[in-house]
């Protein structure tokens, strides 16, 4: 296409956004506007994609971090024939695949969704290394994002990421409209302010005005053939670019045109260009993915270990059986364990340091491209990237999160290092699995176990040693739990325990045993989904449901159990134990009996419930 | 002190670290060794703070951004004679104030709870905010970070936020000591690479050696001097120095040097330096706040209202009866309607851009200078901030947080921008409130009851309008609940609504009321803590709640209400409608029924509970 034709695909983008937007009622159009140009030169010139095989291995791959833009992006689609004008007006109806922001889940060529800002360029870098370093592809990755959404800390976490490991393969596009929602951005139109920031975090700039399409296609050039460090287009435009009505005014973000009509007119009218985007020009290499057998780690009985040393074993077994499995460390590597995997597959080991934000979206990245990703670090810090976790449910993203040193049994170190909200947080995420072993044998298995589910999958893990409770071929299903004690039908009251409770629990029920109190004890090492067919038996024949958890009490285990009765059955009566103050520094046993989550703490419960005849 | 003296100084700091360390038998202190000589000069020349009045209003304020170098604050703490060399050596035993990392919980001159890496700055910034642009004092704000944590987005956000209020009363002291916990830092020595950064986002950058005391000194003069820009000091250090067995070595992150006497005697044995610290040179200006009668606003009977609206204009109104109120905005102001307080308030509203972790970290910094902060933003990105959240509640910081844009009832911009975990994870924060009201009147008597309230409150709104429920004079207090409809105990099931879903649960009501079945609507606005005594009623005399959430199932209201039944009590039959699938794009009627929170849904399911007679 030459510049006037250019030109032209960028006032249809246009006005697509707006009669996508008017036939929604709602929508960005104005957001759109701004990056038309950018967005034409892209699809004409530069994107490499077929739209027919989304998951071909050479595709590039496009990204809209800033994801409110979906009209300019559908419209975009509709240009290149993936889309016609009939469902481009379907745009954020009920059923439409056309959503207000996109989501791979309805989309084949949206590699994961956005609209939370400041996600697509971390989520770009995961992609880009799976590029560069995994796949040894030649693809491209382009990023395009909002200048507000540079105000974000995890855009810094991605840009320190992508430098360090040298990802030319990626460009990031940047509309710098100079208007956020609510007014203008901190830097306006000083596309320098952007630029030197980018160039001290190792980026190639390049600053250029963002409707002149020649300007774009050079900078794209210019982009491409930049070696050893990722590039950025810092490009000034107007948000409304080419409707005086709105272009570069306040207070119209997130709003349909008044006159969707005359801005049309204003545009020139409707359009129907079609651009012929480039194919990839070579096959692609299929993807490689060596492996053998699964030789999992095992434990002598009467041996005590971790659960964060049996993640950490099994993950460098499962890294030999499965070649496209690789951890994703947080700078504690030698804390989680991951170091174990990162000694022995060096080549899918990724550091990511203390970015926990783009831990987890380097494993969005990395998931979108096929890969099993392990993204590890305590359980407290993955909190920092909770909207990731959030976001990559909304994608459907395939990702295995593992928090260790949860709950106060890590002793010394204090709250500040202590997951006591993560089986919370992890609890409420769509379609999460969420796992917590508590012993050696377990941990092995559900490391490997969760490599086959769908979805948020999170395993938390223990800092301190513990006893072996099962053998290395016990299985553990997800959805399951184990019954470690039980007289049948004589149980006065059923303990849950999981993790680090499990073996107070069963201390309690010795010592409540010799009392002449026979407990049930359950291992609900499946805490989502949790094992509906054994509590409601245990609530059948005890009566009672006595929880206990290194957790707070809200959204972790004694939350979990009530998952099983929740369709208008009776309930069993129900005690929680749990982390109700918050702890200081002490040894792990003298945490576990100030939160009243230890053995003794147990049976005391226990004895209470009992002598006070509450149970049947 | 001369140069022999402050050198000498920060000797005695890295042996008392040591010796804290070994009587603890856990702890950095080679973490701490790097800093030692930066701590000494500060605290001998440069820090002027009131040890024995830490609440003085002109003390300087001093951060522990890397908080697990509390062994050298607390040697410092001892060479201010603000403890004993006893207590030192109480480091991380049970019951003792000198924790594993510092916590302002249990001692008086620590500012915020640090330990989870890259917020101590963030705080700082808050910190410096209120002196530079609140309290119009001449103290400063000292923020220790370590280089490791440089790589967190947080830190970023903060640079930003720093330079663009001209804090020039902050100083970032960064000890590079170029280790991590697991190796070595991106950037190792190269003290540049991270100036470049500082300088980028518009900090004035010293680069020094972090062992030269008279460069320090020098550095500090330099940063107290410098005008209308942030100061960072990049300070070339080594992790263990003085000690030649651990000096600059890895694998030696968090733990006691193995032999701490002869460690002791290279550092040229224990010392017993007391340094007397500069109190501030003026009395400080008493905090002046003034303030007027609240009058909150009202709307008129049959009128619709959002809560949103109404949170913004109660919060504008009680901005004008408390000159404490301060309210902080994540660029969504015009969305979550701070912008009200912003037109009335300028000069105590606070824009955060674009950086969630950055406003709720602001807020801590704001509260910990005794400011009432509001800070919001949508419920979907508080996410963002969970870990700052997390930190508040071990600090014990007062602050309120607004998430609007809750649930599906957003409507057509989809899943990305609709709160579905915000409770959760809210709930699951120690010592928290939550609250979600459900009408205009309930939502302004809420605002201003939360700005009495100790520990992180949260207020959950909606973005549509809504039927107003309650007159103005209506209380509503933390703990409570509504009872809105009843026929005492000829009602068949209780619905247990809040916010949005309460006008459901009133039409849905109406409907079953025409048909015959008689049910208990309760608006359980107050979600933590729960009103136990209306819903153990309620299970008494209807035998079964019907939660209904525009919320994840997991840790909202459906668990909420299991807080008033967890001591062994009988529970009643639980039936919960929350929202259990990832939402498209579509009305927000749409929304609701696709979902199943509907009045039409809660219907249904109430019939079905009575025509199964599950229900007594």
């Amino acid at each position: 296409m030459d510049s006037a034709e250019l030109a032209e695909l960028g006032q249809q983008l246009r006005v697509d956004g707006i009669r996508a937007s008017a036939a929604a009622g709602s929508g960005h159009p104005t957001s759109s506007m701004s990056a038309a140009d950018l967005m034409a030169v892209l699809l004409a010139h530069h994107l490499h994609y077929d739209f027919d095989r989304p998951e071909h291995p050479a595709n590039d791959r496009f990204v809209l971090s800033k994801g409110h833009a979906s009209p300019l992006l559908y419209a975009a689609y509709k240009a290149a024939g993936a889309i016609d004008d009939e469902e481009l007006l379907t745009f954020r109806k009920l059923g439409s695949r056309l959503e207000g922001h996109p989501t791979p889940r309805r989309l084949p060529w949206v590699e994961t969704a956005t609209g939370s800002l400041g996600l697509g360029l971390p989520v770009g870098v995961g992609i880009a290394l799976s590029g560069k370093r995994l796949e040894g592809s030649g693809h491209r990755v382009w990023v395009l994002c909002g200048d507000s959404e540079l105000a974000e800390g995890s855009i810094w976490e991605a840009a320190e990421h992508a430098s360090y490991e040298n990802l030319d393969n990626l460009t990031a596009i940047v509309d710098v409209n100079r208007l956020g929602q609510r007014g203008p951005t901190r830097h306006g139109h000083d596309l320098d302010a952007h630029a030197r920031r980018f160039r001290a975090f190792g980026w190639h700039t390049i600053e250029i005005d963002g409707h002149d399409v020649d300007a774009i296609d050079r900078a794209y050039g210019e982009a491409r053939s930049t070696l050893g460090q990722p590039s950025v287009i810092l490009a000034r435009t107007l948000k409304g670019k080419g409707v005086a009505d709105v272009e570069d005014r306040e207070g119209l973000h997130g709003k349909p045109l008044e006159d969707a009509d005359a801005a049309i007119e204003e545009l020139g009218g409707v359009r129907d260009l079609r651009v012929r985007v480039h194919t990839p020009d070579v096959e692609g290499v299929p993807r490689s993915v060596p492996g053998g057998r699964l030789d999992l780690p095992r434990w002598e009985r009467g041996e005590k270990a971790a659960t964060r040393d049996a993640f950490g074993k099994a993950l460098a077994a499962l890294g030999t059986a499965r070649g496209d499995v690789v951890a994703l460390d947080g700078e504690v590597g030698d804390s989680t364990r991951t170091e174990f995997f990162a000694k022995e597959h060096p080549e899918r080991h990724v550091e990511c340091y203390i970015a926990e934000q783009q831990l987890v979206a380097a494993a969005v990245g990395l998931a979108a491209r096929g890969w099993v990703p392990y993204a590890a670090t305590f359980a407290a810090f993955l909190t920092r990237a909770h909207d990731v976790i959030r976001m990559a449910a909304v994608s459907g993203a395939g990702i295995n999160l593992v928090g260790s040193h949860a709950g106060v049994s890590i002793g010394q170190d204090g709250p500040s290092q202590m997951g006591l909200e993560d089986l919370a947080m992890m609890r409420s995420v769509h379609g999460s699995t969420v796992l917590y072993p508590c012993d050696a044998h377990q941990t092995a298995r559900l490391v490997a176990t969760m490599a086959g589910l769908d979805g948020v999958r999170y395993l938390r893990t223990s800092r301190g040693d513990g006893p072996l409770l099962y053998g290395p071929d016990e299985e553990f299903p997800v959805g399951g739990s184990k019954v470690l004690r039980s007289l049948g039908q004589d149980d006065r009251v059923t303990i849950v325990a999981a993790g680090v409770t499990v073996p107070e629990a069963l201390a309690a029920a010795d010592a409540l045993d010799a009392q002449g109190i026979p407990v049930r004890v359950v291992d609900l090492y499946s805490v989502k989904p949790v094992d509906r067919y054994t509590l409601r038996r245990a609530a059948e024949e005890t009566g009672c449901l006595l929880t206990v958890e290194d957790h707070h009490p809200e959204g972790g285990l004694g939350d979990a159990v009530l998952d099983a009765f929740l369709d208008g059955r009776p309930v069993p009566r129900l005690v929680r134990l749990a982390v109700t103050s918050v702890p200081g520094s002490a040894s792990p046993e003298e945490q576990l009996h100030a939160a009243g989550i230890d053995a003794e703490s147990i049976a005391a419960a226990v004895r209470l419930l009992v002598e006070q005849a509450i149970t049947p």
